[in-house]
């Protein structure tokens, strides 16, 4: 793989002197930014992840602010998830629709208040989505992107380290929720959430003149709990079936198709977009559907969609998959026709090395 | 600079497979696809292109479609740019703004019918906004983006490169028009235009199935010519003083300080969105505006802004940057305060490698 060509346009972040100290060995691009994802190599740096505690650099997940009389209204405008039980200091994972039903981002909405909103985006340009919505409907309400970089701590070390730093209080924090902390004088909203199942916190930082003090201080307190520079590790979100936006999922798919029909409560959700198409994708259930599947023999990278067929038909596609060495076999995610789910069932996957085995699993390796 | 991360995200182009054969060694993101960047070197690629003829993989700048009824009323909602006079075969560059006038994409719109537009876009989204605007407004216009890739042939040998496959027609394309031609049973547009200033076309590949036949195609015609393989050069288009979306204008910045007030014709494009903001604008003129500045000593990559300072004072940023050979200068575009804009003004511009002298040019190296 070649590298990345040095321009503005691909922004550095508030921490990219922290990552690029640390020994960054490889990035992606989200959101017009750089997001570190490969430090000693994926698998040491999964494994570290497992059993100590990382720092990652995801400024990329930018905040769409929304701010004004009608915040709460356009979020629910926006969402075929059913807003009305949400308060303040509440994290909701927030399917984001077209008025097809098909998939726009799947952020986290942060409430800081009935009129405050973050929503913390995954890579697409959401910002332009709801400005023009907000502009068609005529909405008294603020949207831009403010100077907020989340830095994420995960592993099963990430309340010491975070305690070290914001105080016993850190520990109490509900999944999903968020709290109020204070670092060299800045109010911080610290949340339980990140892109991992090993659990910890995303720290939105509310300046990045705070950015490289709070990543040096964040080192600084976890020497002796060995903690590293990291980033979402793609054996780790594999196994744990966390869906990144723009491989697994695209505008092609509606929630259900993704597993999230769980998040679309489309029948209350009164005057969201997209109602219309998943009212109807809710009652019969999707055709097609995210499944865990297991690969055998050599696989390249997976940087394209690779076709799946069963009896001798195209049945599906794999869109991420990696060798996990905790369970001894290729993990992947794909997209199955229901004629297909079946736990066990035998399938093909065609890569660009050739066809390969694959059983549909029962569930993640989680 | 680290490497790419492999992922589907990412995506590859119909014809990842030629750049690849051709040895490709830097790539940037574009509109969440690969866009090669660096063949040779970034000073051999300039050379070349100036002197014989490239094949640039350009399929990054994807189509947004618009199609229907209101195709027409939309793309004059989108733009401040009167499209009264746009007739089908015209290519239109056409900033695309926000309600408050800030740049949101600088396309090149292409009108292929009375009710039926391509947007030929820059690295930005601008799906989502156009799709939201058409929502918000309830338009009867269709909305995707086609299975459409452009590919550039730039280069003094261009007409010949192009005449070998489409015919000696193809040279009677006149600039920023464009003609239907066929190649192997597929219509497709051949427009004159590209990002560069070294003349030549671009092809809307409009099949994913003839992309690497035309590819192949264009380099076995093209023995003789030299043809090679290329792409969007840093120091071609600093010296051409060829914008580019996302490093030398973003959201923060109107047209007319993009020195793209002649594209605006707001008094007469009546219901473009921005248009309150910007027939203030037009009438005042900006405060700050896009300036060709000569940078003296040794640069790093400008992969971040520089501070612009004048009088000891900030007045301004440098967003790109490059040495150039024919020019013996470092060339640069930045923008600048209008109390420094007279042509020999003396500026400081300060990079991570320390503060360099600057001066303000009258005008790009062209």
């Amino acid at each position: 793989m070649a590298v990345i060509a040095p321009s503005r346009r691909i922004r550095r972040t508030p921490f990219s002197d922290g990552v690029e100290a640390a020994g960054v060995k490889g990035y992606t691009v989200y959101n017009h930014m750089l997001l570190p994802t490969v430090f000693e190599s994926v698998e040491a740096d999964y494994r570290h992840l497992k059993t100590d505690v990382q720092v990652w650099d995801v400024a990329c997940e930018r905040q769409v602010e929304l701010r004004g009389p009608d915040a709460a209204r356009l979020m629910q405008i926006l969402t075929p998830r059913d807003l009305r039980g949400m308060l303040p200091g509440q994290c909701f994972y927030v399917p984001i629709v077209d008025e097809t039903g098909g998939m726009l981002n799947d952020p986290v909405a942060v409430k800081l208040s009935d009129d405050r909103y973050w929503i913390s985006i995954a890579d697409s340009d959401l910002l332009f989505w709801v400005k023009g919505i907000a502009y068609g409907y005529r909405l008294d309400v603020l949207i831009d992107e403010p100077d907020v970089s989340p830095l994420a701590i995960q592993g099963p070390k990430a309340d010491d380290l975070a305690a070290r730093i914001f105080g016993d209080a850190v520990r109490d924090v509900k999944f999903f929720r968020f709290g109020m902390f204070s670092f060299e004088g800045y109010d911080m909203v610290v949340a339980r959430s990140g892109y991992s199942k090993q659990g910890g916190f995303e720290i939105y930082v509310p300046d990045s003149a705070v950015a490289m003090p709070l990543w040096d201080a964040l080192f600084k307190a976890g020497g002796d709990l060995n903690v590293r520079a990291g980033g979402p590790n793609l054996i780790e979100r594999i196994e744990g079936g966390l869906l990144s936006y723009g491989n697994d999922m695209t505008l092609e798919n509606t929630p259900h198709e993704c597993g999230l029909g769980r998040f679309c409560s489309t029948e209350t959700a009164i005057g969201c977009i997209g109602r219309d198409a998943l009212l109807r994708v809710a009652k019969e259930g999707p055709v097609r559907q995210i499944r865990p599947l297991s690969i055998e023999g050599d696989l390249p990278p997976c940087d394209r969609l690779w076709k799946v067929y069963g009896d001798g038909e195209k049945v599906g596609q794999v869109t991420s998959a990696a060798w996990s060495p905790d369970f001894e076999t290729n993990v992947a995610i794909g997209m199955v026709r229901m004629t297909h789910w079946k736990p066990g069932t035998v399938l093909e996957v065609e890569t660009p090395d050739g066809m390969r085995k694959a059983t549909v699993e029962a569930k993640f390796w989680i």
